[in-house]
C-alpha cells in the first residue's frame, strides 16, 4: 500500500449551493491549511492539516504552496474524434456536422490515428484539469477501444461508449443497427468496469437515429442496467424539428428516448438548450440529466440554456456542465464556467422584465446567477451527481478516487494578479469568503493557466512549465 | 534617423472584407517572405522580401520567425480605471457601477494609485497585442494625465479624456459641469496631440450626463473640432429607458448627443446594443461609429448586438471593436473575436426563421459571420477607420506607424498546435487562405498566449516569456 500526503489550501463541496440560496457557504468546505491522505489512489482521511497530521504523522507529505487545491474537473459532454476540428468556422450545428465534423471523425477508424487522438485528447483534458469525461467517439469501436486503452493507462475515470448512427449522415460514416448492437455488447464485455472505464450506450442523436438504432439501445440498456447513456438533446431549433419530422409519433425531443426506454438514472442528454418547462419536468421526475455547453451552445449560436430553469426546486433536473469539444472550442472547463457565467447573465437581461414586463421572474433569474459556489460545484460533485458517479468521486470525502488540481489563482492573463490581489492583498484566502471570490477571477479572468498541477489517483500527471 | 528592418510572413488589410461578401481576400494582403523597413518608427517601405531588400541592401534585418506579423489591435471602447475590477460577479450594468466601479474609480483622484493603474493597464493591453486604445478615465483629471504621461513615455497612440458625469453616481464621484469644461480645456491645451497623445471629449453617458454637461461638451467640440467625442450608447434595456427619463425631449438615445452637436465624425458610442435600424441609419449618414463589445455585453448580459445589421450595406455604420475593461473580463483583442463571434452566431439562429420564419433574413446573417478576415480587420484597419486614425495606422502602407504583432498560431491551449496542423501539416501558412484560417483558430481555439511580441513604432515593447 502506497499512502501520501497533499497538504495545501484546499476548497470542495458538500451540498448544491443551488439548495442555499443566500447562503451558498452551506454547501462548501475550506481549509485554509488542510491535508489529504491517499493511499491507493484513495482518500483516507482529510481535514485541518494539524489534526489529519497528529493522526498520520509518518505519512509522507507534499505541500503544494500558494494554490487552490479543488476536485478534478468533470467534463460531462467531450467528443474525442474532435479534439482537432475544435473551433471550425461558420456553421450551425447541421451543416457543421457534414462539413467539419464527419469526415474527421471517420480518420478514426484508422488505429495509429485513433491512437494518437486519444492521446492528445486526454493530454488536452489534464492540462485543463480535467480527471473525468463522458465521451462520445466515433461510429467506428477502434476509437471506442483506443480511449478505454489509454485511459486506462492514466488510470482515469473515464465514461464513453460506441457512438451509433445510422440516419442523416454520410454513407461510410453510418453503420447498420445490428453492427452497432454487436459492437456494444463486445465493447462493453471488453471495458464497462475494468479497472475506472464506464460503459455508455451512445445514441449519438434522435436526428441520427432511426427507431431500430433505438430500439437496440432500449436492449443493451435492459441486457446492461448498470450501464451509463449518453446522447443530445434539443441543441438547435433546425433539429429539433428534424427531430419530429424523423419520429412523428413522438410530441417532444425527450419523448423519442423516452419511447425507447432510455430515460431515467444515468441518462444524459447534452444541451437541452430548447427543452420545455415539461420536457424539464419529466427528466426531473425520473432522475435523468442535462449536459449544460455553453461554449459550444455560443460558438454554434444554439442559443441560451436556461440554468435558472433547470434548476428551479419545483423541478430540478440532474446537471453536469461540458465542453463539447469541438462544437465546444475550448477544452478546459473553466471557459466552459466563463461562457455559462455569461449564458446566465443573457438570460436574467430577458427575465428583469425591462425588455418584456411579462416574462419578470427574479427567482428564475436569481437562479441564473453562476456564483463561483455553484461554477465549481458544477464542474465537481455536481457534475458527478450528474454522471451518477459521486459516490465514487467529486469532493474529498474519505473513501473516493483522489483526484484534483493545484489552481494558480494568479495564473491567467496579465492583468490577474492585480485583480485577486483586492481579494486577499497579494495573499492566498483566508476565508472560505476569500477563496471563492478568489475562485471567481480564475473563472472569468482566468483560464487554462490557471491549472498549475493535475493529480489522478493520488499521482501529478500533469505540471505546468 | 534609425531605420530598421522587420522580416517575417505579414498579413494585413488594404480594404473591409465586408465589402467584398464572397471574396473577402480582395481585402487582405499577405506576404509568406515580407519585409517591412521603418525608418524612425514609420513605415518607409514594406513588399516581399526579394524585392524590398533589393532596395535597402544596407538595412539591418530582424528576422521574426514562425509567426504572423499582422497590425497592433485597436480597442476602441476601455476604462482604464477599472483595469483591477474586471470580471466582477453578479450584476447588471447600473447596478455593478454602483457597487464595483464607482469606489474603484474613486481611488485615481490619488495621484500614485493612477499611475501604478496607467503602468499596469498599458502593460496589460501590450501583453494582449494592443498597441491602440480608446480609454475612459476618471472623473478626475489627475487620471488622464498619469494615461497620457505614461502612454507618452512608451510612445503608444492613445485616445482619452476626462471622463464627465454629474448625475447617477455617488457625490463624491460626480462633478459640474463647469469644472468639467475647464478641466477639458486645461487637458487639451497640455495633451491633445502632443506626440501620439489625442484627446477624446468625454461624457460618459447619457445617464449620467445632465444637459448642461452635455452642453459643455458641444462647446469644448466647437472649439476644438479635431478632438474626438467618445461615450456609451444603448448598453442595457433599463439604462436606455432610463436616457429617456433623464431626457424626455429626445425620441431615441443617439437623440440626445445629436441634440448636442455631437454625433458625427470622430463620434464613437460603445455598445449599440439597442440601436434601432433608424439610429443606425442616422450613425451612418453623419460618419459617427459605434463600437462593438462582445465580451462586456455578454458578461453583463446587455445582449446580442446586430453585427449584421450594422454592417448593412444601406446604412453601413462605422465600427470599432473594444474590451470594455472591466465590463468586458478580458484585456485581449482576440477574446473581443472569440465572443464577438459568438454573437454573430447566437444572432443568426434567430435569423434563419427556423425560430420565427417572418424574422428570416439570409443576408443579414452572412454579415454576421465573423470571419478571420472581418475579424482581424476589424482590430486592425476596421478599427482604426472607425476611430477616424486610419491616416495614421492599422495596416502596414508606407507613412504609416510601426506598430504591429507577432503571433504565434501555436501559442493557445493544449490542442491548438495539433489543430493549426490540420490546416498547414505543421509549417507556416503558404497561401493567404492558409493564413486566414489558421487566425481563425488563433481567434477561436487561442487566446492573448499567441501573442508573441508587441512592437510599439518600430520598438518591441513586448516579449512573451
Amino acid at each position: 500500500m502506497t499512502t501520501v500526503g497533499i497538504r495545501g489550501t484546499f476548497f470542495d463541496f458538500v451540498d448544491d449551493p443551488w439548495k442555499h440560496v443566500g447562503n451558498e457557504q452551506a454547501a462548501a468546505r475550506f481549509h485554509q491549511d488542510g491535508l489529504m491522505v491517499v493511499a491507493d489512489g484513495v482518500i483516507e482521511a482529510f481535514g485541518p492539516y494539524e489534526k489529519i497530521a497528529a493522526a498520520h504523522s509518518s505519512v509522507e507529505v507534499t505541500h503544494i504552496k500558494d494554490r487552490i487545491i479543488v476536485p478534478g474537473f468533470i467534463d460531462g459532454h467531450i467528443h474525442l474524434p474532435q479534439t482537432r476540428v475544435l473551433g471550425a468556422y461558420g456553421e450551425q450545428l447541421l451543416p457543421w456536422l457534414q462539413k467539419w465534423v464527419y469526415p474527421e471523425e471517420l480518420k478514426y477508424r484508422d488505429r495509429n490515428y485513433a491512437r494518437e487522438g486519444a492521446k492528445r485528447f486526454l493530454d488536452a483534458l489534464l492540462a485543463s484539469g480535467t480527471t473525468t469525461c463522458q465521451a462520445f467517439t466515433s461510429s467506428s469501436p477502434v476509437s471506442t477501444e483506443e480511449l478505454f486503452e489509454e485511459a486506462a493507462r492514466r488510470n482515469m475515470r473515464v465514461i464513453a461508449g460506441l457512438t451509433g448512427i445510422d440516419r442523416n449522415a454520410p454513407a461510410d460514416f453510418i453503420d447498420t443497427p445490428e453492427n452497432f448492437y454487436r459492437d456494444s455488447k463486445r465493447l462493453i464485455a471488453q471495458y464497462h468496469n475494468k479497472g475506472r472505464n464506464l460503459y455508455a450506450i451512445t445514441p449519438r442523436f434522435a436526428f441520427g437515429a432511426s427507431p431500430e438504432l433505438l430500439k437496440a439501445c432500449q436492449r443493451l440498456k435492459h441486457e446492461h442496467p448498470d450501464c451509463w447513456v449518453n446522447t443530445h438533446i434539443s441543441e438547435n431549433p433546425a433539429e429539433c424539428s428534424g427531430v419530429l419530422v424523423e419520429h412523428p409519433d413522438c410530441q417532444d425531443y425527450l419523448g423519442v428516448y423516452e419511447k425507447f426506454g432510455l430515460v431515467g438514472p444515468k441518462f444524459s442528454g447534452g444541451h437541452g438548450v430548447y427543452l420545455s418547462n415539461n420536457e424539464f419536468r419529466r427528466m426531473s421526475k425520473t432522475g435523468a440529466a442535462v449536459v449544460f455547453c455553453p461554449c459550444s451552445n455560443l460558438f454554434l449560436g444554439s442559443g441560451l440554456f436556461r440554468l435558472g430553469r433547470a434548476t428551479d426546486p419545483e423541478h430540478r433536473v440532474r446537471m453536469s456542465f461540458g465542453t463539447d469539444v469541438g462544437g465546444g472550442n475550448r477544452f478546459s472547463m473553466i471557459s466552459v464556467l466563463d461562457d455559462a457565467y455569461k449564458v446566465g447573465m443573457c438570460n436574467n437581461t430577458l427575465l428583469d422584465g425591462s425588455i418584456d414586463p411579462a416574462r419578470k421572474d427574479l427567482a428564475e433569474a436569481e437562479r441564473n446567477k453562476l456564483s463561483p459556489y455553484r461554477g465549481f460545484w458544477s464542474i465537481t460533485l455536481g457534475g458527478a451527481e450528474g454522471l451518477y458517479i459521486d459516490d465514487k468521486l467529486g469532493n474529498f470525502e474519505p473513501g473516493k478516487e483522489a483526484d484534483f488540481v493545484a489552481l494558480d489563482p494568479n495564473g491567467g492573463q496579465a492583468a490577474q494578479a492585480w485583480h485577486q490581489s483586492l481579494i486577499a492583498d497579494g495573499a492566498g484566502p483566508r476565508t472560505m469568503d476569500e477563496a471563492a471570490s478568489m475562485l471567481f477571477a480564475v473563472m472569468m479572468v482566468g483560464d487554462d493557466r490557471c491549472v498549475d498541477e493535475t493529480w489522478v489517483m493520488g499521482k501529478r500527471l500533469y505540471k505546468k512549465n
